[in-house]
């Protein structure tokens, strides 16, 4: 099987190999077709968890996007925060297409219903996502006390987002959608289906299903 | 492997058993973990291509759909139309996961690009694509010759189709997405993939992507 090469840029800088890899991993383990190489993005070790931080990555998402697509011959390109940074103008910089978590998570969500519930880290649901689900948006919760994905592996952390999901659907939500990446790094979507009845949708799963439909929606010549 | 069953309604009455079965097997060969009944609705020969064939058609969707989430066992619901008839109406009364396959498309699409067009039948994109796509509608295009999924058999509507297609593309849309799942049937997509460079989106591709992340994203108890 010729597999397709997809890059993917984590906006937290990891220096840990397995850290860095673990939404590839993700993308590689639901799609064994689908070939990914993770970079992150240099002095960010807290990440995009702000505007301001958002501001400061961007040019180097772009840099570090662009080289991908030069040296790596990859056929698409994700970028792996559900705020998108840099999404929009690396579609027009790129000749790949470009996904962004938080647009294919909130489009994800919306497949599926009208009345999405969402959770994510103190900063909330990203403006992108916000604009995306509109009047669709109907309970945000966020964990006042994580700041960083980095406190994602706290256990307290992971009981009180347990405890934000459940209110989330008893205030009639018809799909939880996480406005965070760091919650697939720490695996939060496998315990939270477990008592959960509706629809968990983990941003980078949404991605890959994203990314590899647009994969399949175009023609692959030469070799 | 235990195979997910997953229910799908096609709005044109069918008596061809593959010609029932041909969007089922779509899905099922994109994804082996699935197994699709399907049915067709009765009293329908020309499907649901004008809202006053959707009025009619809601009824029969809303009965067939009960009848086979109470009798099939099924984990999920795909509306073969891109008009998605009946489906925000089966979110209410259904206990499994609806999708449509016109909204899932037009979400699929905006997760990659915010310039769409759309191509399909006499009658126009749908009024759910169009609410979704909203400002990102780019460039319709519409095959005023066909009034009828029937007749994209038709070797002349073929050919007309990809002219149609190739001035989407020339006219700058970043993508093109159908808007109507009688594509699928002819397999329209294959061959403006060999035409196009930018990604062609199959309406029924894209609800079976968006339906299988859904059931992945809830927990399956049980045998």
């Amino acid at each position: 099987m010729k597999k397709h090469t997809v890059g993917l840029i984590r906006v937290v800088t990891l220096q840990d190999k397995q850290l860095l890899q673990s939404h590839g991993q993700v993308i590689e383990s639901l799609f064994p077709e689908i070939k990914v190489v993770s970079r992150s993005i240099p002095d960010q070790p807290y990440g995009v968890n702000t505007t301001a931080a958002e501001k400061i990555a961007i040019p180097k998402i772009i840099a570090l996007a662009e080289e991908m697509e030069e040296s790596l011959g990859i056929e698409a390109l994700i970028i792996s925060c559900a705020m998108d940074p840099g999404v929009i103008e690396l579609r027009r910089r790129l000749n790949i297409p470009v996904l962004g978590a938080g647009s294919a998570a909130a489009h994800a969500a919306l497949s599926v219903g009208d009345k999405i519930g969402t959770i994510g880290l103190s900063e909330g649901t990203p403006e992108i996502m916000r604009q995306i689900l509109g009047s669709s948006l109907h309970t945000e919760k966020r964990l006042h006390s994580a700041k960083t994905t980095l406190e994602l592996f706290n256990k307290k952390n992971r009981s009180e987002i347990v405890i934000l999901a459940k209110e989330i659907e008893s205030e009639g939500a018809e799909a939880l959608v996480f406005t965070c990446t760091g919650f697939t790094t720490v695996e939060m979507a496998a315990e939270l289906r477990q008592q959960l009845r509706i629809p968990v949708i983990d941003a980078v799963e949404a991605v890959a299903y994203c990314t590899v439909l647009q994969l399949r929606s175009i023609q692959r010549n030469g070799p």
